[in-house]
Order: structure tokens, then sequence, then C-alpha cells
């Protein structure tokens, strides 16, 4: 129950331990086929460059920016927490020229920054968002600040690492030009790959290049020959990592059997659930209730309590993971991950009850006794439809 | 059996098939340790930097690329086949001057003309060549051409990817500076992560650049932090691919267990009896005797074959993967691999066996009903001393 990778489900294990075939073998491309169509589902988007990469989810990040950026061009980076200055590292390693709209962590992107941003560089060529901050829990408004980039002809890319299949990510009506994400959040797959679209504009700018993609083995030109768009015919660019996608596949497949509404609701009922139980012990998340993601709890520390000794002992006593603080949140926070197949009521009560004892253990201040009741009885109040996935 | 993915050992699809535990768990962090020494073992080095780099081999080819080389350094490539080509275009996207030693494809790289480049260029910085062309089967003498780049004051990048495990890759000893490999070839493990050593005049080189290493996701200095090499704490950079580490783990476990002279011996003894088959058949071999490599053979494809149609009836009738040329060799060559896991008597005659059907099934003009046995009395004389591994 950290930050990811999620615990993953014995089916997507029992798909990885298939055979290994070439990955030029005709089986290999038709299930290739029908990855790329769960995918097109996932992301809910029509593109027909819509594909896995072989790296995980930083390199989806760079596929994006290696992409798109040319040395000079101005590119906008929305920074709110780790992986929006990850963006700014790579931008920078592009040669961009870099504008940062900095946020709060634990604040959504500012749109009004923004649009202010993009008043004052009308040079801009690209903006960059992280839809769902892993290292703080908040979750911007992808649709608002997509339609900003739009209005000042630029592109996007979006970070959805941690909301694909865990809330909305709409890449069609948002119209995002770049998205990624990763396996490991709510897809509960194995990490290493990272799910990739580009809308067609995107797909243009890629062909239309004036100088050559900085990464051989992250250049679309030559990743689209392999898992092409418009024609059968498969040309060799690096060897896939084939039993991983077979992973993905079955992850992707157990989404589009509980269905993707359903995934969302089970995420944000958990959450409640767990929220209950916290803040029945008197803990305080970060985030500001409107911009919580549900998979994703950074949970204050209360003051004159080691953290690190918390995990420690959540992981020896109860094997159980939470994630510590990145960054400027480091020894603030604890991140609890409630991400697809860890997402269930068992997992919100299993949690709620072992951070009471250690809490209690230690002698830390909260509220005792009430906890378990509290989680529980929102969780008599508010089912998840779907318990489990 | 084409020139990888191989048959991967079923402990390995068992080890990855293990539950996923977090990438800064402390057991799996005791994983990763014993891993690196697994890795120090194969790669016979006991240079510090040695992991594996999260992406297939193109991915470990450009690590050392994009560390390695800054703009403006002049980069002697040696190209006898695609994956010089491959490290030329590495080179180029780094900015690098570049300077091409070619040869023909199916010879090895000639040490007289890399002399000559070092020579004419002295200002030349880094020289990169590849040990065991996957695309031709010819192997180069790395420790001839690592000495002269060496002499010359240069860094050696060398490509083992096909090489690990199945012939002497031997970094100290060559005094090699970067050396990268694959996982799905020799090792028998699953494709998607690329063995990696840095000598320690490499890593010097990597932390004393003038300017940042243009890949955020391969940036040693950043890999480092997480592999650790002289402390055991662990800084997130990426999310580590978790199972396929697992894979990897065993699979080297296995190669530790069998040995590695005992590796190199099965798969030259398999290779003997494989082109008594062939030879039998009046089938040639691309590559001279003294520069071929076992575990992956070029068979010239005899006049008027279809050679699509004989890959496809092995597939479809037989089971059976080989591979097609490459590049130039496109149409001319088959590329039958013998690496790992799948390199055993029992395949050597199996494949004899089909090809040998399936050319005389479509009027080729081989000599008939001699093949298998020219194998079996190879092997009867020959006994590989490790039947499998």
């Amino acid at each position: 129950m950290g930050p990811g990778p999620s615990n993953v489900n014995p089916r997507v294990l029992e798909a990885m331990s298939r055979p290994t075939i070439g990955h030029l073998d005709p089986e290999f491309v038709g299930m290739m086929d029908e990855l790329k169509a769960l995918l097109n589902f996932a992301f809910q988007t029509s593109n027909p460059l819509t594909i896995p990469v072989s790296g995980p989810g930083s390199a989806g990040m760079e596929t994006c920016f290696v992409n798109l950026v040319e040395p000079g061009d101005t590119v906008v980076v929305c920074q709110n927490g780790v992986f929006g200055g990850r963006m700014r590292e790579n931008a920078e390693r592009c040669g961009a020229s870099l504008v940062l709209v900095d946020d709060n962590w634990g604040a959504p992107v500012d749109p009004q920054k923004l649009e202010d941003a993009l008043k004052a560089h009308p040079e801009a060529k690209i903006v960059a968002f992280v839809h769902a901050e892993t290292s703080t829990g908040a979750q911007s408004d992808a649709a608002t600040l997509v339609d900003l980039a739009r209005a000042h002809d630029c592109l996007s890319i979006v970070d959805t690492v941690t909301s694909l299949g865990g809330t909305p990510v709409l890449v069609d009506e948002w119209g995002a030009d770049a998205v990624y994400s990763g396996t490991q959040k709510c897809l509960s797959c194995i990490p290493g790959l990272s799910p990739l679209s580009f809308s067609e504009r995107a797909v243009k700018a890629v062909q239309s290049r004036k100088t050559k993609v900085q990464s051989w083995f992250l250049d679309l030109n030559l990743v689209m020959g392999y898992w092409g768009s418009t024609t059968s015919k498969r040309t060799y660019h690096h060897t896939a990592p084939v039993n991983a996608l077979y992973g993905l596949h079955e992850a992707l497949s157990v989404l589009k059997e509980e269905g993707l509404e359903q995934a969302w609701t089970r995420h944000a009922a958990n959450h409640r659930a767990l929220k209950a139980g916290l803040e029945a012990m008197g803990l305080e998340l970060l985030v500001r209730e409107k911009h919580r993601l549900p998979q994703l709890n950074a949970v204050m520390v209360p003051d004159g309590v080691d953290e690190a000794a918390v995990r420690s002992r959540l992981l020896t006593d109860f094997n159980l993971e939470i994630g510590a603080g990145l960054g400027t949140l480091a020894g603030k926070v604890w991140r609890i991950g409630l991400m697809g197949y860890s997402c269930t009521p068992g997992n919100v009560l299993y949690c709620i009850s072992a951070l009471e004892t250690v809490l209690g253990s230690l002698d830390a201040p909260i509220q005792r006794g009430a906890a378990l009741a509290g989680a529980e009885s929102h969780l008599a109040a508010h089912p998840p439809e779907h318990v489990i996935a």
C-alpha cells in the first residue's frame, strides 16, 4: 500500500510466466494488436499511436519529451511535486527554453498561472503537467490545462502514471496530445512498462521534426515501425519485453472486465473509508478534499513521530508497505496507496488497524480506538460497488 | 532457435511470477546486491558499477553512449553488421564527430583498420564495437580491439548482447570500459533488461562530464544512487522492473550453477553438431570458421529457395522459429540460434531434421538423408559435457 508498485493481480503473474515467444512471431503480433486496443480503451482514445513503451514510466515521460521537443523550443512545465520537477529535467536535457509554472506541493496546478505564462510566452510550443502527482496525491484539472495549451497553439504532455485506471483519464475528451502512464499503479501490473498515447497532431510533429530525436531507443519514428498503426507489417526495432507485455495484456483485460467507471467508483469508495479511519485517529491529509487522489493518500506525520520508524514497524510486524515523503515532503508525510488490486475494503481496514497499533505503541498523539470503527461504519454506509477487481 | 529471445528456462518463468514487492523494500535491496554479484561473475569483472539497465539491450547501448559521449567528441565506431550501425546512430545522436571503421558483414572487425583510424584521429575519445554481431554471427577479437583503444587513450564501448554466457566475455581481462549485454540470448532470461558494467575509468568520465547526460532515465549519475556501489542507502530514481529482476537473478544463478566454462563448452559442442548436420545437407555458413559464434549461425540460403516460406513452414509445421537476415543480408541468410537453455543436442537434431524436411518438400538443392546422421555422429563422437543448463 505504498505509492506503487501495487500488489500485482495473480492473473497477471500467471500470464507473465507463460513461455516466451519471438517478438516477430505472428501469434505475438496478434497479441500486440489486442494490447493496443485495450490501451485505447484504458486511455479512452482512438489515437492509432497508443502503445506500451519498453521501459518504466520515466522512459514514457522521456519518450514524450525527446520526440516533441527540439533544441530551442519554449516548453512550459507546471511543477507541483517531484514529477513536475522530473519533467523540467527532461525538457532541459532536450535543449528546451524552460518556463516554469510553480505551485505548492499538495496543491493542483493553477490554470490561471498557466494562462499567464502562456500569455507572457507566445512562442511556447509545449505545455507539460502531471495529472496525478504521486509525490503529493493532488490531482490537477487536466481538461482545463489541455484546453489552455491548445488555445495557445501548444502541444500538451500529460503524466497519468498514477491516475490511469484509478480516476478518469479521458485522452480524447481532454484533447491531450502526448499522454504516458505506468503499469505498476492502478493497473496492478508489474513495473517496467509505460503505456503511451500520441494524438495525430503530436504524431505529425514527430514526423516533421527538423532534428533527429536524441534517443534512438525512444524515437517514435522507429518504434512506430514495430508497433505499426496502419500496416500489419512489423519492422524489428528493439526486442520487445515479451513476458511483461503478456502481463500488461492480462492487467488491461482485468480492467476491461471490471469496467472503467466501476474501477473509478471502487477507488473513490475505498479512499473515503480510509479517510474516515485516518480522521477518526486525528490524522490529517495533505491535499484539500476537492483535489485529492483516492489512490494516493498523503497523510501528515503527527508532531514528534519518527515517520521512518513507523514505516519500518508496519513492514516488519504487519508485512505492510506504505511510502515515505519525497523531496520537500520527506519526513513530513506518509503516502498510502489504494491502487488497483490493492484497493480493497480489507486492505483499508488492515492498514488503519496496523497504523493505529504502531502509532499507539510509539505513544503518538492520536485518538485511540476509534479508527477501525470509523472506517468500518463508512464502508457499511457506502459499500464500494465492486469490492475487488 | 532464432537470434533471440531464446527459450526461457522454466526456473526463470517461475521466479518472474513471484509476488511483486517494493523497489525500496529491504528484502528487495538484498536481492539487488546478490544480483550485482552474479553480474560481476557473468561479466568476469570486479567493477562496482555492474548493474542491469531497466530496458532492453538497445537501452543498454544508449546508456553507454549518452553517459560517455559529449557533444563534439570524436567517436570511432567499428561497423560489421546491423548493431555496429546502431552504435553509429547512437553516437551521432549524442553529437559525436564520427569516424567509421567499416568491415564486411560476416567478417570480424579488422584491428589494423581500427589502428589506422586511431592514428589518423589522435583526438578520438571513444572506440565502440560489437563483440558478437547478432546480425551475422561473427565474433571480433575484443581483447585486441580494447588494447588498441587503450593504447590510444580512448575509452571502449563493447556490445556483448549475444556473447554473454555463450562465449568468453572477460571484462577485466580485456580491460574494457563500458560493456552492455541483453538477457534474452545466452542467459535465457526474458527480454527487457540490459546487464551493464562500467570500469572505474568510465565512471570517472561520467562523473566529470562538462555537460549533463542527455537522457534523464539513463543518467548513470542518478542510476548509481539507486543501485549503489559504496553505500547501502538507495535513493529512488525510477521504479525498478521488480519481477524481471527476479527472473534475471534466477537466470544468473542457473549460469553460476552450470559454470561459465561449461556453458561455453556446451555452446561450442552443440554448434559443431549443428554445423556437421548443415554441411551434410550441403548448406554453408556465412562466417569463416575462425570467427564463428557458436550461438548464432548465419546459414546461406540456397539459390532459388524462398527463405521466408521456409521459416514460415518451420514455424507452422514444426513450431520452430529461426531468424531472417537483417539489412544487407535480408533474404540471403537464415539465423539459427543455439542460445542458453535452447542450446541442447535435442534441439540441434530437431532443427536439422525439420530443416531437411522443409527444404526437401520445396525441392531445394540439398543433399538428402545425410544431415541427421551427420549431426548425430558428431554428437556421439564429441558429446557436450553438459547437455542442458
